[in-house]
């Protein structure tokens, strides 16, 4: 799909894909953007103490892109589930559990996508400290492609969560969300902080 | 250019496309989600009061979209002049005046950008409010996107501000930023305030 084209489709009246795919793709980019400060490192003057470092961040930024990728697909098909589970005749006996298991079951790929994210934001805290300083810019919007890519993903779990009616289900997710959102918030400032220091230096 | 070859682009070695146009893709993505999230609302039960300003925001959404996706390609431009006037000899006497114009105008576009993506966050404040309440993580994730676009674009107006050396012209676009700053600051409260609230209600 081209690029104008999943714009075309995240604008239309479709509802995928939407906000799910979307929080992908911004985490796909933040690690895309990983590996473009470590391509413009590795091998420059001045940064050969950081190139074993920088090798093992672009493979495993390398992998979390294309990872971050799959799971636009993994949204949709998530999200597709939910919309024909409420389509289930109403005088299904089913019909109440099937609702429940897709609203579940469409918690976990935001959830992963979440995960990625943060480690995305840990790769581009790294990079923003020991990239080339030319491409410091880079690694702060990486930061901050990956962090509404977590902030987004987060927000596509709690509209699901709202209609689940498993309490302890509902729990153990808040407990997550709010811990990834914590370390989301502290990496923001923390490569923020770094970021506006050698901008400013 | 297809979603993943632009991924693979941002991804490779090359500087373009990078944060600055990634930047301005993240503010078409949030415009994108505002259009959406009209499409969503329009004539939809329950929401016949919001039609006429919705049918307006999506209108503008649009234009939005297609001006952001414009300056992924001018950020581009801009940046390769920035290289070519380093490139210059260096025994040519108008090559440092030839650099200061290039930074100069390597600010333009990433102030438009900035711009352009608060334009998106206040219209994606208007739809978490007034929007179908079952894309308001939708809503949230169109100002998440378009604030990493505008944060992004602020980096990127830096980064070229760090070597011109004219301080009156530094003085105004560092005003400018601070302003932008202060208004995606704000925006992005406001927005997660109401988001939040319609999440847990």
């Amino acid at each position: 799909m081209k690029v104008h084209e999943f714009l075309d489709g995240l604008a239309s009246p479709s509802p995928t894909p939407g906000g799910g795919g979307a929080s992908a793709l911004l985490c796909s980019m933040g690690a895309a953007l990983v590996s473009m400060v470590c391509h413009l490192t590795i091998g420059k003057k001045g940064y050969e103490e950081s190139e074993p470092e920088l090798k093992k961040i672009l493979e495993e930024a390398e992998i979390l892109r294309k990872k971050a990728e799959e799971l636009i697909d993994k949204d949709t098909n998530a999200f597709n589930e939910v919309m024909a589970s409420y389509k289930t005749p109403k005088d299904k006996p089913q019909r109440a559990d099937m609702i429940q298991a897709a609203l579940k079951n469409a918690t976990a790929t935001p959830l992963e996508v979440a995960g990625l994210g943060v480690r995305v934001m840990e790769l581009s805290k790294i990079i923003a400290f020991r990239g080339n300083i030319n491409s410091v810019s880079d690694a702060g919007v990486a930061m901050l492609a990956a962090d509404a890519g977590v902030r987004g993903a987060l927000l596509n779990i709690r509209i699901n969560l709202k209609s689940v009616e498993d309490e302890a289900f509902k729990g153990k997710m808040l407990t997550e969300i709010h811990e990834l959102e914590e370390k989301s918030n502290g990496l923001r400032e923390e490569v923020s902080g770094t970021v506006s220091f050698k901008l400013a230096n």
